[in-house]
C-alpha cells in the first residue's frame, strides 16, 4: 500500500548521489541505538510505514515500535526504538520522521474533533481532500484518531456535488440518470445547500443527504424532514470549536476537510543515545 | 518534474472504475466554463500543475490562468479559468485543486515570514521537512512566496547535525572526514546548538554554520563570533512573530520546517458559471 | 484507463528487438489502408483501446471506427478503417486485435445473457472473476454488452462470503463486526447458500443478499422471504439456458462470472486492401 | 517474470483502500487453513504464481502445492494447501484463483489437442493471439498442456503473413528483402493459403512454411512437394475435433490459437475447513 | 524504444531540483539557434533519440537531423540544428549528446570492422556484451555502421556455450535435450573451441557453429569440416587489424564483443551561434 | 541505487520468454561452483551489483567476493566464487559481467589518471559526460579508482559554461544572476577558456573556475593570477600522458570526461569449475 510511496520518498532524498554527510564521516562500521520522541502531546500513526522505511535502507536495522498507532501519548514518549547501522539510521531518518510526523498530525487533528463530540451519535469523516499522492494513509490516519472514511474516490460511490447539479440541470435529473445506470452496489448521495433542494431531493431519493454550509438550527430542521429516510451528513467550516454544536443537531456524519488538507504535523524526532 | 505526481493523484481518484457520478449524470456533450476561485487572502502557486491535470484528463479542455505564480491575491480573485468538456472538468477538479491548494498553503505561509523580516539582510528558506512525494513542488512554492531554497535532499549539500557528530564522536573528527572524501563542487554545513560547539567549529572551519535553537541574545553572538567566515544560519522555533527579532540578530538565513510540514491549505474553490 | 496496459501488450510483442519482419520486408514509405472485419456475429467493444494502440505505436495513423461500441453486428461487417504507414498497422495489428476480440467476447457473452432475461426486471451484473490485468476493460465490456458492474474490487462494497462467515464464526458476528467499522458509503452484500442462512441473515439485516447456487423454486422462496427489505442477487452455475428461469424468480440482480472468466474471444481480423 | 502482474492485479483487487470486508469482519490473529480444489476434470497450472500472490500479501502465509504443474487432476482434487492469518488468505483468494483458473484452463484446452494427436508425429502449438498482458504465463500453461511455445512475439523470429505479402508485393520480394537483413540467428516462416503460392516459396526458399485454412487433403498435397525442404506448420480452425485429421496430414506442427484466445477457465476454489 | 531510458537519463541529471545554472541566469524568453557538431570523423547514430531528448524537454523546441543516421562525416560537420528557448537546449543539452556520442561511437566501431572486411563475404555482427540498459541503442548503432544483430538475448536463440556443456555433460547431450524442448522456429547455435568438439558436433548437427578463439588457419579446417552443414561464426579478440584474415578463412560471420563494451564515444558538441 | 538497472539489464536479456539455452539443456537440480576472473590487470568495481544480479535471478546462490571494490589485481585473478543453481547462474552470468565490466573499467581508466600525477596536489574527477542510465555507477566506480566526484547533474551545483555565457550576454550578469536566486548552499563554478575572461571572472567572483583546453604554460598563470580566490578545475584533452603537466600547473582538480565517456571495459570472465 505503500511501498511505492516510502520509494519515491526515499528518492527525493537521496537522488542518484546517496546520503553525502553520513556516508563520508560515518565509519561503515558504527552502530547506534537510537529513539525516536513524540516532542509534543497527540495521537500516534505510522509506526509500520517508519519501519519500512528503514527496512528499505537497511533490512538488518532493527525497529520495535512502543505504541500501537491509534493511542494519545504526552509530549516526550519515546514510541519506537531503532537498532543498527548508524549510517543507516541517519539516511532513513527524515523519510520516516516525515511519514510519521504527517500521519500522526492527521491522526491528532481527527481526534480532536471526536473528542469534541463524544457522546453524541454522530461519526467524524474525511473528505477527498487529501494530500496527492498520500490518500491511503491519510485515510488510514483518520481510523487512527478514531473517525470512519467516506468514499475513498470517485470510484466507490456516488456523489451528486453543486457542480453535477447545474451540469445536469436539476437534483431530480441527476438522481434519476445515476440511479439507472450504477450498479447495485453503489450508494448514491446528493449534496444540498438550502432545505428546499433537500425537499426536491426527498422526493426523488437517496441514500445520503450531504447538508453543506447550514447552521446547527438548519441542519436540525433538515434531520426532521428527513425523518431517517437517507442518512444525514453535515460538512462546511467543522472545527473543534463548532464541531459539537453540528453534532447535536442530530445529523448521523460529519465530515471535515481541515483534518487532512490542513493538518499540522505532529512534531516527532529522532535522538541518538549516547553511552 | 510533476507528471508522475499528478498521474498518481488522478489514480487515487479514479482507481480504475473512473468517475462513477459524473459518467452516469452528466451527458458527454455538455460542456461547461468554470472559474476557480480563491476563497481567502493568499499567495498563488501551481497554476502550471492544475493545467497539467486538467490536460492529463482531457487535452481539449482549455485553462487560462489569471494570475501568475508568486502572486498575492484577495479573497474571491477569480486566478484560472476552465472551458470545455463538463465530464472532463469534473473528474479533474478534485485532484487539480488539491494539489493547487498545497502550493498555494506553502507559498503563502512562506510569504508571511519573508514579510515579517522585511528591510534585514536575512533571507527565508525551506528545510528537508517536506511532504513525502511533494519535495519538489514544495521547494518550488517556497520560491513562489519569496523564499529560497536550502538543499533538496541528502545528496546535494553536507549537512552535519546532532545525530552525525554522536555518531562520529565530535564536530573536528566529522569535518575532517568530509572534507577529505567530498568533491569539490559541495558545501559543508555544520549544526551547533551551544557557543562553545561554535568555537570548536571555527578552528576546524566550514562554509555554513547552523545555529540551531538559539535565542537571539545568542544568535547575536554567534553572529559577532563568526564574523563572516562563515554563512550563518538560524533555524528553530520560527514563526511569523518570532522571525523577526532572529533575523535582526544578523544571520544570513533562517530555515523553517513549518512553512512546508505544518502549512494549512489555501482555500481555492471551483465554481461551475450558470448562464 | 488503458495506457499502460497497451504499452505492456505491445511490450510483450515487441520487447528491444521490434518487429523483425516488417522492418526487414516493409518499404518505410509504404502506407496502406486496411478493414478491420468481424468475422462472426457479436457485440462490439474496445473501439477506443484499440485506437490508442494504432495511435502509441504511430500517431500518424488514421482510425475510423464505423461502428459504435455496444452494438450488435453481422458477420462480415468492417466495424474500423485503419490508414496510415503499412509498417505501423503491421506492429500494431495483433495487439489492436487481441484487445478487441477478448473486450468484444465479454461484451458478446454478456449480450447472450440479457437477451435471455428480456423482458424480466432483472439486471446481468459481472463478478471479480475478471482476467488478471484486464478487469477495468473486463467490466466496461459488461456494459457495453448490457450488464451492469457488481463491485470493481475488494475495495469499494462489503460482500461477506462462505469463507468470511467460517473465519468470523457465523453471519451475525459478521455483519455486525462490519457494520461498526466501514463507513457510511459502503453497501454490505451477504452471501447465503440456504433458506435457514437467510433466516438468521433477515434478523440481522444487509443492503444486499446473494443467493448463491440455489435452484428457481428456492430462488422464488427467498425473495418471497426478502419481501423488498434487500437487494436480492442469485449466482451460480448462470448459462445463456438457465438464467431466464433465474431471472423469473424474481430476484433483482444476477452475476455471472463466466461472461468474463470464460468468455471466448470475439474473431474479428484485420485485412489489408489491394487495389 | 510475473511480478509485476501479480502487484498489478492484486491492485486490481485493492485498490488504495484494501479489501473492506476482511479488515472489518476478521480479527487480526485468525488463522486458518484452507485448500484449493479443482472442481472439474483438468491440466493444473499456475502452482507458483498462486503461491506468489500469497507472498506478495503476506510472506507469513504457507502454501504447500501438492500437484505439480502439468499434471491432469480429476475433479475434487485438492492441489494447494494453504495456512496463515485469514485475513492474508481471503484477500489474496481471488487473485491467485483468477490466475491459476486461467493458467490452468490454458493447458488443459492445449492438453486437449495434445491429446487428440497422440501418435501422429506432429507438436501443437500456440500463436501471438494471447491474453494482453498475460503472454509470458500462457506460454508457460501451453507448455504445462504438453505443447510447445511458437514466437515469443514479432521480435524473436520472422512471420511474413497475407497482410505483409500485400503490402511487399509479392512472396519471392518479401523473403529476400527479409533476408538480406535479419541475423543469421533468425529463422523465417511464410504464410500461404494456396499451393501455388507454396510452389512460388519453395524456389525462393524459407525456414518454415505456414499452412494456412488448408484442408487435410490439401495440407498432404502440400507436405509432399515440400518434401521436408521447410518445416510444415499447419493452422486454421483447429478443434479438438478437426486436429487429428490435420496431424495425419503429415505436418510437423500445429497452431491453435484458440488455446489461448478462448480457452475457459478451469474452475479452482478455494475452501476454508472448519474444524 | 527508447522513450523510458531517455527519461531516465534526464531525471540522472535534473533529479528534482531542475537545472539550478539554467533557470537562475537564462531568461525565460531567451531563443537560441545551436548546432550539433561531429568534433571528429565518425559515423553518426542517434539523431531520433537526440530529438527526442529535446522533445520531452521541451515540445517547441525545433530539431532538423541535416545528416542521416548511418552517414559517416568528416570532423567539423554540423550534424543537427536545433532552435528554440535557450533554457530548454541547455537542460537537454548533455543527456542528448552522451546518448549521441554513445551510439555514432558503436557505429564508428562497427564500421572500422566491416570497412577492413570489404570484398569477403563475411559479416559482422554484435554480442550480447551491451552496456546494461542500453542494449536495444547499442543493436541499434551496430546496424548504422554496417553490422547486423546477432540474438537480442537469451530468450530469441538458443547458445550453447561453454559453460553450458560443462554443466550439460556434453555437446551431444545439450543439443539433443534442447532440440526435444525449444520450438520449432528457435535456431540452435553451439560453441565449440576446438576441431575436436567440431567433429563431435558435427554429428548430432545444430544451425550454427560458434568458433572460438581458433586462429584463421584453424579457422579456415574448421569451415571446410563444416562444409555448409552450419553457419559459421568466429569471436575472439576481434580486432580493425585481425578481423580481415578472420574473414578470409570463410567464415560466415564474425561477431565482436568490442564494438559495444568498448566503443569510445565519438566526440559531438553543441555549439550556441553568436549573432 | 541499482535495483532498477539491474532490473531491467535482467528484462534486455530475458524479456518474457526466459533463458531457452539454460532451461532447455540445463537439468533443474543441477549444481555448480564458479570463479568471476579478471582476465586483465585492472581495478575492480562492482563486486555489490553483480551479487546483486545473482541475488535478484535466484536469492539462493552464493555469492563471496574475495577482492573489495577499489582494489587493483594482476590478470587471472579470483575475484568472486559463485555457487549454486547452475540455470540461475547461466541466466545471471551475462548481465552479471556486463555490469561488472563497465564498473571495473571506469575505475580502471580512473586509476591510470590517479597514478599518473601521484605527488601532486592535485586530484581527478569525473564529468556529466557519464553513460546514460548509469550515472550513479560511473561515479561510484570512479571513486573506486581513486578519483573524486564533480557535481551529479545539473540540480547540485552551478556550472555556468560556454553557452550559458552566450545566452546570458557576459560573465558578470551570469554570475550576478545566479548569486541573487540560488541557496546559500550552492556553490558557483564559471567556465573560461581565456585569461582576460579570468580576470573578469575575478572581479565578480565565483567559488570554482573551470580553466578550460589551457595548456600547462596557461593553466600556471592562472593559478597565479587567481592567487587562492577560487578552486582552479582544468579540464580538456586529458590523457594519462598529458595528465601530469596539467596537474603541475598547480591546479586543485583535474575533470576527464573519457574515464567515463570512452572507457574501456575491463575484461571479466565466469568460468565454471570441472570436477
Amino acid at each position: 500500500m505503500y511501498a511505492g510511496l516510502v520509494r519515491r520518498a526515499l528518492d527525493e532524498d537521496l537522488a542518484g548521489a546517496g546520503d553525502l554527510t553520513t556516508e563520508a564521516c560515518i565509519p561503515a562500521d558504527s552502530v547506534s541505538r537510537a529513539d525516536i520522541v513524540a516532542r509534543v502531546t497527540g495521537v500516534i500513526a505510522g509506526s509500520q510505514v517508519a519501519r519500512h522505511v528503514f527496512a528499505v535502507v537497511d533490512p538488518d536495522v532493527t525497529v520495535e515500535a512502543l505504541v500501537e498507532d491509534g493511542t494519545e501519548v504526552e509530549a516526550g514518549t519515546v514510541v519506537m526504538t531503532v537498532d543498527g547501522s548508524s549510517r543507516s539510521i541517519l539516511t532513513a531518518e527524515r523519510t520516516a520522521l516525515n511519514l510519521m510526523g504527517r500521519m500522526s498530525g492527521v491522526a491528532t487533528a481527527t481526534h480532536h474533533l471526536v473528542r469534541a463530540i463524544a457522546g453524541t451519535g454522530a461519526v467524524i469523516t474525511d473528505t477527498r481532500k487529501t494530500m496527492p499522492g498520500l490518500r491511503a494513509l491519510d485515510k488510514y490516519s483518520v481510523r487512527m484518531g478514531g473517525g470512519r472514511n467516506h468514499r475513498f474516490g470517485l470510484y466507490d460511490a456516488v456523489m451528486i456535488k453543486d457542480n453535477h447539479i447545474v451540469a445536469a440541470g436539476g437534483i431530480t435529473g441527476a438522481v434519476e440518470a445515476v440511479r439507472s445506470r450504477v450498479g447495485h452496489t453503489v450508494k448514491i448521495e446528493v449534496e444540498v445547500d438550502a432545505l428546499d433542494q433537500l425537499d426536491e431531493l426527498l422526493v426523488v431519493g437517496a441514500d445520503i443527504v450531504l447538508l453543506d454550509n447550514m447552521d446547527p438550527a438548519t441542519l436540525r430542521k433538515a434531520v426532521e424532514r428527513v425523518d431517517g429516510r437517507m442518512i444525514c451528513e453535515a460538512s462546511g467550516g467543522i472545527t473543534p470549536e463548532t464541531v459539537r454544536a453540528v453534532a447535536e443537531s442530530g445529523v448521523d456524519v460529519i465530515s471535515a476537510g481541515s483534518i487532512t488538507h490542513s493538518a499540522p504535523q505532529l512534531d516527532v524526532a529522532l535522538d541518538f543515545r549516547r553511552d
